[in-house]
């Protein structure tokens, strides 16, 4: 892929090289490796008790197209420091450690929540293996087998890990917006995962006409429809925001069919996504029906009407109540005073904490946002979540 | 050029052969064809008296891409008719009458206001001759010399007539929208050309980000902040009719980055085209000013900024009363009771009228709008407009 940034697509050569490189390092130090049917990495650090659900650390190494070099990757190589801090310091721990790199997080490949993460777990649903790679056309089951790997065996659910041997998963990842650097602080623990929905190729039509011929009476105008909706929603968020509940609402892409539009163009279609996220489902929910009842009171208004074409859903996420104990002891200890936020985007930890394993993530200070080359972590704030880590695995059985 | 629709270019292959079978069915009456330096058709029908200052019929033969029968053609064969009514009664004009088969009016091809006619008037301005058709990216000199015209004499201003010699231009034309269909009417008589300024490249600017992670706070909506002027500018477009003031709002393409869209981005970059148009020159200065303290007060609201781009303009060309006396006068006679209609779309009627030459429009009813392939006219309405025209043309001398 051309500059600018990384990419490193789901199932393609960059997640590859990554996966091997991050498998070297681990071996050097004596994790022991493991690949499942999907193609996920486990990276084994034996514990002193072997028989004792594991603690399992990891994110992606897939990146967006263009992307920078921190998302997901940060959080594997947090892991991989925890090991290689633990081994110097001849520390053996409580129970195994395992790091996980997870293949195929980021939807702009598939577009799918997680199919990764479902694997590991055997919850894939079968249809997903069927999705398609936005740039080859290959379905995820091809894409699979051309790596190696084994669909069937993920269709059939086979699985390296169950989640009842999963004491607690850990995902550090950079923070993809400004609130760290806003309150000047290196790292936070992770409330909540958001949920949403999202429909990527909803269309308000009116009919396309002169704009000095038409009459403003018989005008059927998709960006005033268009508009309606946009400025619906923004009020409903404020009522929201009122009531102290969160969601965020974001059109993502605008447009106009360019065999259509123009200057003196009425326009007669317009093209958008749209994309709602909260913590709480049931906020999901009123925002979904309030979606529907704008959309007829604007088509009735306007002359207008909305195609909202396929919806894509995601349920947020609890992250454990005594994973988030746990890590803010080890950050008392460390003299940290990390803030609690939630998190916005998606991510593997929802994956985890629907299949009911314990669950936490910790975010990391970073600029530019992500899903661009310009992401920005620094070193020494991976630092902070890296010690905090040790502490948490080397303290698990003792608190 | 491919289908639907008709296709012809201005100065293309359709234009020109359009001008052949003009010219050969009005000699065929018996007129006198003259072609100007720009290419421009004068067929003339020989008046009693030649030496009065003519009357002069005309309209344009290029169409839009994919354009309909009607648009322009309709005109140059009412005038045809006109001519060929009087030859069949043996009727001789009291002076001259021209039906004038005009160049290059729709501005889809030359980013230009009425250039055929301007050159016809020798109004054109030198540095017009550079502008670049759409499609081949020539130069409109370009393309009259290919076409066996003479750029140089257009620049110079050489013409065939002066205004002072044109006692009328009357021009009919399809209504490009739907007011006759609703007025069940088959005629118009138009009262005045909508002038207008237009965006074609327009943009809001914010910052792009991940819509999960940016918290709202800090957002840079570029989505929000175009939707912000449509509503705004909704609001002036009310407060115009309250007070009984005309105008015409249009965003005619809205276009996210495709390289920078998705379903989880905030957008920060939205383009757009504005066009917006009055009678009234007064409205336009009006509006024009609101859209600026518009943006500044959006920009202000939601850390947005606006770049308008290049800015065309065209004026409001008010039909000339005692043109439009005579053809009310006619009509009464035919027992017709055409409406006054204002046009909102922009004509070559216009550039004459901005010359001084008394002018007028008869609109003639059409279904679907125009510039698209479904453009609809029945036969029967353009013989109203032909047999206005003849009245107007044999009486012009006795009223």
């Amino acid at each position: 892929m051309t500059p600018p940034g990384v990419t490193r697509a789901s199932y393609g050569a960059g997640e590859h090289y990554a996966h091997d490189l991050v498998r070297q390092e681990a071996e050097a130090l004596g994790a022991i490796a493991q690949v499942d049917a999907a193609g996920n990495l486990y990276l084994t650090l034996p514990g002193r008790n072997r028989s004792l659900p594991r603690i399992v650390m990891g994110s992606h190494l897939d990146t967006v197209p263009h992307g920078g070099n921190y998302d997901g990757a940060a959080g594997v190589v947090a892991g991989i420091a925890v090991m290689a801090d633990l081994v110097e310091q001849g520390a053996v721990p409580s129970r195994d450690l395992v790091v996980m790199a997870i293949r195929a997080e980021e939807a702009a490949w598939f577009p799918l929540s997680y199919p990764g993460s479902q694997a590991a777990l055997g919850l894939l649903h079968p249809t997903a293996l069927q999705a398609r790679r936005s740039d080859t056309g290959k379905t995820l089951a091809e894409h699979m087998e051309l790596a190696g790997f084994d669909p069937e065996a993920v269709r059939r659910g086979t699985t390296l890990i169950n989640a009842r041997d999963i004491a607690a998963f850990v995902e550090v990842h950079i923070e993809q917006g400004p609130r760290l650097l806003a309150l000047d602080a290196p790292i936070a623990i992770v409330s909540a995962i958001a949920g949403g929905f999202r429909y990527v190729d909803a269309r308000c039509f009116g009919a396309y006409a002169h704009s000095g011929a038409e009459p403003r009476f018989s005008r059927r105008d998709s960006v005033l429809g268009f508009t309606d909706l946009v400025q619906g929603l923004e009020t409903e968020w404020d009522l929201l925001e009122r009531d102290g509940l969160e969601a965020t609402i974001t059109f993502g892409r605008v447009e106009s069919d360019r065999t259509q539009h123009g200057g003196s163009r009425v326009l007669g279609e317009l093209g958008f996504t749209l994309d709602v996220r909260s913590e709480e489902q049931a906020v999901l929910d009123h925002l979904h029906q309030r979606i529907h009842t704008l959309q007829a009171d604007i088509a009735a208004k306007r002359n207008v009407r909305f195609e909202m074409g396929q919806k894509s859903v995601w349920s947020p996420a609890r992250m454990d109540a005594g994973v988030i104990q746990r890590l803010e002891a080890s950050a008392a200890q460390l003299q940290m005073q990390p803030h609690r936020m939630p998190s916005g985007a998606g991510h593997d930890a929802a994956a985890f904490a629907a299949a009911g394993i314990p669950g936490a993530m910790v975010f990391v200070r970073n600029e530019h946002g992500s899903h661009n080359p310009h992401e920005s972590m620094r070193p020494e704030d991976l630092d902070q979540a890296i010690h905090l880590l040790v502490n948490f695995v080397t303290s698990f059985d003792e608190r």
